[in-house]
């Protein structure tokens, strides 16, 4: 068992002050508050925008035990109260420190973030990016006539079946699991990397980093799902993106600093890649003058891989799930620490 | 045994000339070659551009036992020689007459349509639809700044997941059992259409037509993969558009035929449905000018559907494959007549 749970459930019954530090809209906070009874629920003064931004400073904040949304990792650290983080995202760069992580070892604060709320709707844009490039989808929606019957077909040919093609995951958590699961009755060959992989019939994992070169040289698809961390800053450099084989397609889900930007225009430039789909850049949003939006087969989408309708009310019943966990006193789904 | 096999097996004995009425490409025509030793490659003067347009009248086609493409009906039905009609395509539309069905099996000369060439690309190209629209794939790509940090909110929240999610598939064949595959992993309530469906666990089938309306009120997403048919003609009618739940979303990938395209623009301008997606139109290509091309959530790809590269090489492989069947005296996939 990696984490104490036995601990964590002996201090939970003492929890009883929740800060919630984003806006929730009315039919979201309906159902926390229908879900919080016998707690306190504290707000700041100035909730955050979105779930991507990091909590202000606030009085309620060092006397809530639950904290629920993107708070500073230093206040955590200096909470005398916090007992559990649900941090509301599936990103936690920004609590992915060694300092943060022994600080909240050391005091025994549970961290969980909310993978299980965006994985779906992830794996679903991914596989959106995937079908639109395969189809040639924004090409053929802006075609109205042909100049020739003979180009009618040049644009059928440009379409491209997944059947028999090859994918590279690179980063195989909780998105590429899901996406994995959608892309099993394609046909496809599914390639994934990851540290400590948990076996999947029809994805074959590359037994250690060194295998990347060749999954990469034989990849008609790499889809990059890499969190953001110290080890996985431009992964994929210019050295890995010349291992990639001609005409491949690039994907980022993950997060934009895994790719070395430049290099990733140069490899588009100079048509080593076919294409490249970013749903996450280096700053976001990506500046309107930034290069890699002058490249013509460069799509990009704001962060919104993950979105859906009503994501406010998923994350808060993603947060009452392991609410109800920890008065059973059973594992928390999505602990990260 | 809804075709008399025997029949065909004896007389197919002495098909040896095969008249191949559209362009291949170099390596089509060489896989071609090398799957017809022993047999005579009959071309026409002026081959066709594409598989949908009809084949010219030819001298040698009067000779050819065996016919690939899309032969002219009257031609075949005034042939002494033909005996199996290989059609190019998925769609059979100029053959599906009372006079056609009635004077092939008066001459016993078989006729097999290639939906097993296009359903793959065909389900591929409807799954990109449906993902584009649920993840608001086009208006994320045109995104490139945020005027406030909360419309990047908006637009998370503009995204839908498919996951418990209702599609009814109308005209559930080839390509509607390839779809509900690549759809079993989602989440959705999948509801379908046939007259006589061989039956799918994941699959919820209408009892009849008139279950229907009750369908068209529950679906989200509502795919026509209906074949065009004097039975289908304007299927998609406006009181059948109006059975639709509001905000629901129109696909068609079968035939422009099958829907009233005054009706289904009317929806739109109605707000009745929340967007339509069509690969095929009436007329192909549509005008310009036509009122749906103004409507700004009717997305129009241009009958590119079952199109993928090596289109040609496949529909070779695909009657290459049913050669050898005939040859060895089995069924020939695909038969429709």
């Amino acid at each position: 068992m990696p984490f104490s749970e036995s601990t964590f459930s002996t201090s939970f019954s003492a929890c009883k002050r929740i800060f919630v530090d984003f806006k929730l809209p009315a039919g979201a906070l309906a159902a926390l508050r229908a879900g919080t009874e016998g707690y306190a629920l504290l707000f700041p003064e100035t909730p955050a925008d979105s779930v991507l931004q990091v909590g202000g400073a606030d009085a309620g904040f060092a006397s809530a035990e639950i904290v629920l949304g993107q708070p500073d990792p230093a206040a955590v650290l200096a909470s005398e109260a916090v007992r559990w983080v649900q941090v509301t995202s599936s990103g936690i760069t920004r609590y992915d420190t060694p300092e943060f992580r022994a600080g909240v070892a050391e005091k025994g604060v549970v961290v969980c973030n909310s993978a299980a709320v965006y994985a779906a709707a992830c794996a679903e844009h991914a596989l959106a990016f995937l079908l639109a490039q395969s189809r040639n989808l924004v090409p053929a929606l802006q075609t109205v006539a042909f100049a020739e019957p003979a180009d009618w077909l040049t644009h059928r040919n440009a379409c491209v079946s997944l059947r028999g093609q090859t994918i590279l995951i690179v980063g195989y958590g909780a998105i590429g699991r899901c996406l994995a699961a959608y892309l099993k009755p394609f046909g496809m060959r599914i390639l994934a990397w990851r540290r400590n992989p948990e076996p999947e019939a029809w994805v074959t994992f590359l037994p250690d980093e060194s295998a990347l070169a060749e999954a990469l040289g034989e990849a008609d698809h790499v889809m990059n799902i890499l969190p953001d961390s110290p080890a996985t800053r431009h992964f994929f450099d210019d050295a890995r993106l010349r291992q990639c084989r001609p005409g491949a397609v690039f994907y980022n889900i993950g997060r934009g600093a895994t790719v070395d930007q430049e290099a990733l225009g140069l490899a588009l430039r100079e048509n080593r890649l076919g294409a490249a789909w970013l749903d996450v850049t280096d700053p976001e949003p990506l500046p309107a003058d930034h290069p890699l939006r002058r490249e013509p087969r460069c799509w990009i989408t704001p962060h919104v891989a993950g979105g859906h309708a009503d994501e406010a009310l998923s994350l808060v019943l993603h947060f009452l799930d392991n609410l109800r966990r920890a008065e059973r006193g059973v594992p928390l789904i999505n602990r990260v620490m």
